[in-house]
């Protein structure tokens, strides 16, 4: 790590090439104005070898850093072998040794019987999949979804996910869903499992009885809310009273990122469909499943498809990473830095009460929420300048989130989180970024 | 190359853990009944070490062959050298270098001015966001489709896919898109394009004006019917007039399959959008590209988006695939392999007029269209006995498909011919399939 | 009024033709098994000359009786006259009197300035011109409305109708409504339109932000919840601040149903849109109004039409219908009927308390609310072999409804509120009918 | 009938009232300036005393002329006797005897069997309820229409209509429903049935097989159109083979307006459904009927419902009226009057067959396309200064249309046809209208 971290310097990186040749929709570049050229674990380095404590983690597909180096054996030796690198859903040793590794390492621990379903190779494609056998399943249309729910960026998924922005990007009405409010979205004293309820009750409640319920355990766009494991149990309940199948899209949330390898696991609820992606292919290629109960696994042959879901790359790289969950050292770790940072939060949101409305979010997933939406995006700002990659989440963007790869150096974490304290402390306190840092340091 | 390709031997593999562990709505393992291990160019080899001449290339996913060692070589240094591998959208230099490549390589030379969006890396995540920035530029809704098109299976792209089988999967009903007879459809008398023109000049047709028409300019999985220039043009005459994007989806019939790079090039039109996928990522590796007239990139930053929009690797190889596009070498040789496919083609549909109904398609995406559906099926069941893969197409599977890598070795070419000559001269001469290989061979 | 009113007597009427020729679809003469044969205010005789109270009146489409000889005889004179029956939307005397009659007796002096739409002749013709006038004006396509709303059968206007059977009957998916609970729905300390408000300020809540809300001020088909001034007074209030027209359908609760003209007249809000139909024709002639802003009439000649919104007898019928709003007294007589109703509901409420949940509606639609929702439909059963005619209301039919003719004379309400003391005694405390009868009579 | 007829005048009649207050949306109004206020039979008279010779007939509801002797008498005495006058679905004498007189006089006379549903009593609830059965009927969605079809305003309806405008009206995506051409759509060579058909057999079409076939035998507002009774039959066949319910919109051409109580009774077709409103009623009284296949006649009681279904002045006036089709009279006087309109129009195209294209249409609703669309409604406008109402059709309203009573006295049609042959020489020959009356006259 070079010395320059933390160190305040406004990097002039023009990025004509991009501004030139790529679309208008290009977005996280504008934030982070500079070229990467290099990773490893949680550092990133940049044209002009400024390095950066990655916070970010791809959104949730570098769970296992930049560059595991045990992943990139794997990858390289298949490479070098003449491994198949592409092979729609024909079978091959690689897909083979996967879905033995996750039946072994994954499943069968957690006394969990899915069938393994490849869609393509992203999450709005597991959580397409999972709309359509829901459906089918079923014979119902609705889907139940929450309140700053995000699904995925394609028609279905889009018509599942909150946010008023990319919804008008469809141009199109999006319709075969309907928004219930999320645990807590009417206060801590309201279980909104009860609305849910009510209305599927009430034959005139005019909520067209759902084919299921999707949600996730933690919402990861949408401002790091999180459902309480009685909320979610009484979801569960209900689903099954009235035969709708409930969805877990742990595509963010899953792979470890809360603190066990699927978030529901300390729940107690057996979801019929989960969703997963992002970390799933180990090592940031992509890669989804879309995890089925057998008994409504009534899928035809091919009546879902695409040409990448047997990216076997991917599952060369999945199955070396799953390594990390055959025994308990990863989620031993994962418990102890989500301490560090739980304890870090609370602590800022505590010294800057008036600023800071809470700490949220849970595991290797969390982050302030500001009273003032723009202070959350002014210290992301501030941090890239300083050498952190950090991003904002929720409705307003009013949460600064943490999600570093789950395998960050102790080191490393606790030197993001000196940097965070230290920017925090300049805009509300106005003392010199170099004084703070070396203050803190 | 192994002794035994050609040899009919009937493999038992039995696919256990596929079987027992994946979704039933896996599907090309039922017909290629093995675990396939290596590849190499266009060869497989299974399990069994038995050969496969590959007539099917990843769907067109694998242009450049198995293991193309020019790319590999790419990707090995990249991974050693800790390169990016998922960046999201953020600037990496691996992006910047493709972008400059695809700039030069192919926009330039062209004379096409297009913005490059990356949506996610497969064909129906870019046909989503193609159809999401038409109604955005218009202020329309509908998008006029054709029959036996295919553009993808979530749902926006689903809703312009003619199959039925894969429409019923969505579980709702499709809308947004009104679809009208390909070119050909109704004879080679009418011109469907005529049609559209009166419906869209008769305020009384029910048609709503569309905010775009998207077209396959030959239909890879419809049956191979192919859109004669004329037809393209009076296409892209009718939608200037009436401001409607013209939406090219070279998702399959992009990347050199047809014998240019677009397959397009011959025509002189000019598409307002250009979906582009499979073998973009030159080794097989997701990404997708949507190409974006610069008048018409009115995105806003994030409106579409996607995890995976940033896989380095497939940047990695694409940059070195379109190495072959500095020059004509690959284009003439997919014209002498066209030719060569053509001429075999036509005298096994001349050779058996009363079984085949004509040979169809054109650079190497080509096949033979049977009186009845079931022969194309028992011939590709037939050559992957024999140790080639190939695939039917059209709405009754009634077509067999030849798509080899663009880069087969001749030798390895004709093999499969002489081998698909046998077969067919097996099914309909009953002659033994070893007297057939050996009085071939 | 002959004697056997308040007889219990089984009618045996096969209704034989009306089954063999008419639709199974026939639903009313299912509980009402008789022929009827003629009408006077609030009396129907059937064929066997058995009279009947009529406390239905036409689901609200008889506000001011049956035969109305007032009315009558404007509709006789003008037929004899040769007075244009059937006009499309040409300008005709009749409707120009119409007009000027509703504007000086109904709008002026209630300060309102609305123009008058005439769409189809019928409820939910209206609520389709409001909704599209509505998406014309706003530029948007979302409607919300409220659990066990009633708003008509057609596509439009059932997408915003609660009642899952009758949505069923669509056979397709409805969309474009988002479906919001009532006042009172989430309990009375519960002020539902605080979730309005929250999931519109929600950037993230899913909510396509609507083009219009739509609401009954009292639920006829719902089971007669009302909301309260309170209520409508924030959803006027957060309309406004939002751009959202507010549409109230008074379609049953209009026409002086709930004691004044219009229904929301006492709370203070001044809707957008105004749907009206049922006794706005006067005499059960089919007719119906669409009340818009001004600045909100936006349409284009013939941008909505239907063949029969030049039905003259209506306008006939109903100008003359409208002296009754030329002074007080009717409203007077509602008043003190209303009270004879309530006070007579709320004494039955308190005595069979365990069977009754409560009392509910306002001005002259009123009913009772039953623990086991079946006791609804015996009283109601019950209550037609005496001779009164009733329905029940609510989503599971668990509210008995009143509501007679506006001009019910006194003694023949009194007659019906005794024969359903009567019934309620029968039903609850095992007296034979004829004893409760003479016992109360 | 008084002398001004023929006489041209240029009526000012302001419309103050109308204009002041009355929608935008009125249309009629702004054709035909002035106000009516008596009618009878064929004839019309204004506020001025000025007549009109009626070519519009209530748009199809006026076929037994203005107030028809015979049927007003029925009316009043039933008013005068207390009938029933609004009765929701109730069984009332009034309309048993409808139900047995459609039997006795319609339906078993023409061999035909259908259940009678009195949906609300306009058109498109008519076709609403037939779309919902037909959905239901088959669990499909999906309902083919056809080119410049007009099948009502309603969201459902609407949706099967073709008119670009008042499908814009809607400011939703009208979906489930699919156009394809018209019989004569693609010129008089191409059947296209024969399009239909490949697309249902074909299953790439991406047409989603429909529940229904809605068709018109003749456009009313389409342009005048007709089926030919041949395309008719292919259609019938076609819709058999697939289990499509056919439906016929005779809400227009029925009720003898074609020559034939139904219009298709010629054909040798049997629909699955018959849509009937307009003259249905009588007297221009608001009265529709769907009429079902006993086999089909799957509703659930209410599951389809309106307050007006039971208006029982329309079901007396339409008893009254079915009398003239208890004998062959009317329908002889109805082909006499067609051939003498069809003579003179074939004679009128020839003679200006510059500036007409054909004579269209068949029966009593027929008319002249113009090449210019703007001389047809140049035409009705002549015409209505001149003391006839006519109207255009068309896409482009380039059609004007006759369609008087069918009842017209056969002098009042002679007047009005050389009131038209009149007008016709002054727009193209310059006489003055004077002159060219007493020409005629």
């Amino acid at each position: 790590m070079t010395e320059w971290i933390g160190k305040a310097t406004t990097v002039k990186e023009p990025l004509t090439v991009f501004n030139r040749l790529e679309s208008e929709v290009r977005s996280y570049c504008r934030s982070f104005e500079t070229v990467f050229v290099k990773g490893s674990n949680a550092l990133l380095q940049d044209r002009n070898e400024k390095e950066y404590i990655d916070f970010f983690a791809g959104a949730g597909a570098l769970n296992y850093g930049h560059n595991n180096p045990q992943i990139r054996s794997k990858l390289i030796d298949y490479l070098l072998e003449d491994g198949i690198t592409h092979s729609l859903d024909m079978a091959t040793d690689a897909k083979e040794a996967f879905l033995l590794r996750f039946q072994e390492t994954i499943l069968e621990p957690r006394g969990l019987d899915y069938k393994v379903m490849f869609p393509g190779p992203t999450g709005t494609n597991s959580v397409e999949s999972a709309f359509k056998i829901a459906r089918k399943v079923t014979g119902r249309t609705n889907i139940v979804c929450f309140t700053n729910a995000f699904h995925g960026m394609s028609l279905g998924s889009l018509s599942a996910t909150g946010n008023a922005f990319k919804r008008g990007g469809a141009g199109v009405q999006l319709s075969g869903t309907t928004f219930l409010p999320y645990d807590g979205y009417l206060g801590p004293l309201v279980d909104t499992t009860a609305l849910l309820e009510k209305l599927l009750q009430d034959p005139g409640s005019g909520l067209d009885t759902p084919a299921a319920v999707i949600v996730e355990t933690l919402q990861g766009e949408g401002g790091l809310s999180a459902a309480s494991g009685k909320w979610l149990r009484s979801l569960e309940r209900i689903c099954r009273e009235h035969g709708i199948l409930l969805i877990i899209d742990d595509v963010q949330m899953g792979c470890g990122r809360t603190g066990t390898f699927f978030s529901f696991e300390s729940t107690g609820i057996t979801p019929d469909i989960v969703c997963l992606s992002k970390s799933i292919g180990g090592y940031g290629l992509p890669m989804a499943l879309t995890l089925i109960k057998p008994e409504h696994d009534l899928w035809q042959p091919g009546e879902h498809n695409g040409t990448f879901r047997g990216n076997n790359l991917a599952f060369v790289a999945a199955s070396a990473a799953l390594r990390y969950w055959e025994d308990d050292s990863l989620a031993g770790q994962i418990r102890d830095r989500s301490e560090i940072i739980a304890d870090f939060l609370r602590r800022m949101a505590s010294r800057y009460s008036d600023r800071i409305a809470e700490s949220r979010g849970k595991g290797m997933i969390q982050g302030l929420a500001f009273h003032k939406p723009e202070d959350a995006s002014r210290l992301c700002k501030l941090m890239f300048e300083r050498g952190v990659i950090m991003e904002t989440s929720g409705p307003r963007d009013e949460v600064a989130k943490l999600m570093p790869p789950l395998t960050i150096e102790d080191s490393l974490l606790k030197k993001g989180l000196q940097l965070l304290e230290a920017a925090l402390s300049d805009l509300y306190e106005g003392i010199s970024p170099r004084a703070a840092l070396q203050a803190k340091g």
